[in-house]
């Protein structure tokens, strides 16, 4: 994957920071060392500086980081400080979880459509919002402004479905369909590949049961 | 996270691979050479081959990759040759969904069992496995021969419910609760933190939109 200045390992980690930012936050709490954020979230104090480098430091040497501006900050360069609306393609049990999940919506993320092939599922509702047919994708592509599908479908359909939603200024796909998507550039894609991690898990379960033979 | 021998972004790019070679097997392709399996992975010849070199290479120069023997490989290496039983902890929508998914039976991990603490999820059945209530988990894992249990509840209880797994027994977490987990060594622990993963997609939204602006 080709990058432009910040590397996608450092932008992989900005969620983690605000997440654990946003918790302090929460609690309370307005100011913390580089020192003390390294052992909370297990990381060297020395990364950190340098992952907040690349983004012009952030911080007062000496007085640490301000949570609030630093969490503030890091939501900025996130993106979420833009609204992101977005649909989901898949009404399955996955499709129908990620709809429900209520905290995409306080970062900005706005459920507005969902859609699948089955004709059965036509009609139900997730959250308000009711499924439609895959035949209605087009039209309300078109006349809403849509940034984000979520693909929730199998990957037979995927790659199709993806040029259908790319076509029609759709200009990033979150996709959870077993397959690469292979998209024009300027179209962001995020692949969540479950069973790639499930075998990652299982790859380091067989490893440390051979370490363990071994000792 | 401290890594033995084998990088974690190699032992990431594993399940890619298995899945590339798993198609290009039920197509009958028996031989591959690492140029057309680069071409097809979108990945330079020279990672792969020194990917499969941290394994002793695989191939025969000149001669190409044999698909299957490294498909197999691969798979063993992935630990996918042993049959892994995992339960689910949360029968929500994710749960169910990962309930139902019947590809991770083909790769050896078998679902036993499925907890709840809603009283109402109880008797409900996935895929002939019948949701059970928190109070029986422990019981259901000193009876049952667990390694993986499957996290898909909120964050509020993961904690607490990741000690009782680890207590009784069981060796690898999937975790999809949005919170770190502190395990004891040797436990192994594989995050699916999906507001992290669309907070990416929303950076890249963000900085393609900032580049196409500066042009």
């Amino acid at each position: 994957m080709e990058e432009k200045g910040i590397s996608q390992v450092v932008i992989g980690r900005l969620p983690r920071y605000f997440r654990y930012l946003g918790e302090l936050k929460d609690e309370g709490i307005e100011r913390i060392s580089s020192q003390d954020l390294s052992e909370l979230m297990k990381v060297t104090a020395s990364q950190i500086r340098q992952d907040f480098n690349n983004f012009g430091g952030f911080g007062q040497q000496g007085y640490g980081y301000n949570v609030e501006y630093l969490y503030n900050e890091i939501g900025k360069i996130l993106g979420l400080d833009r609204r992101h609306n977005f649909i989901i393609i898949g009404a399955g049990n996955l499709g129908q979880a990620l709809g429900n999940y209520i905290n995409f919506e306080r970062r900005g993320f706005i459920f507005k459509g969902m859609f699948d092939c089955n004709p059965q599922l036509a009609g139900k509702e997730i959250r308000g919002v009711k499924v439609m047919s895959m035949e209605n994708l087009e039209l309300f592509l078109r006349e809403n402004d849509i940034d984000i599908a979520v693909l929730t479908i199998p990957k037979a359909g995927a790659v199709e479905v993806a040029e259908k939603l790319v076509q029609n200024g759709v200009r990033a796909i979150w996709n959870f369909a077993h397959v690469d998507l292979n998209v024009p550039k300027g179209i962001q894609v995020e692949n969540v590949h479950l069973s790639d991690s499930l075998m990652k898990l299982s790859y380091n379960i067989s490893r440390y049961m051979k370490e363990q033979e071994n000792i």
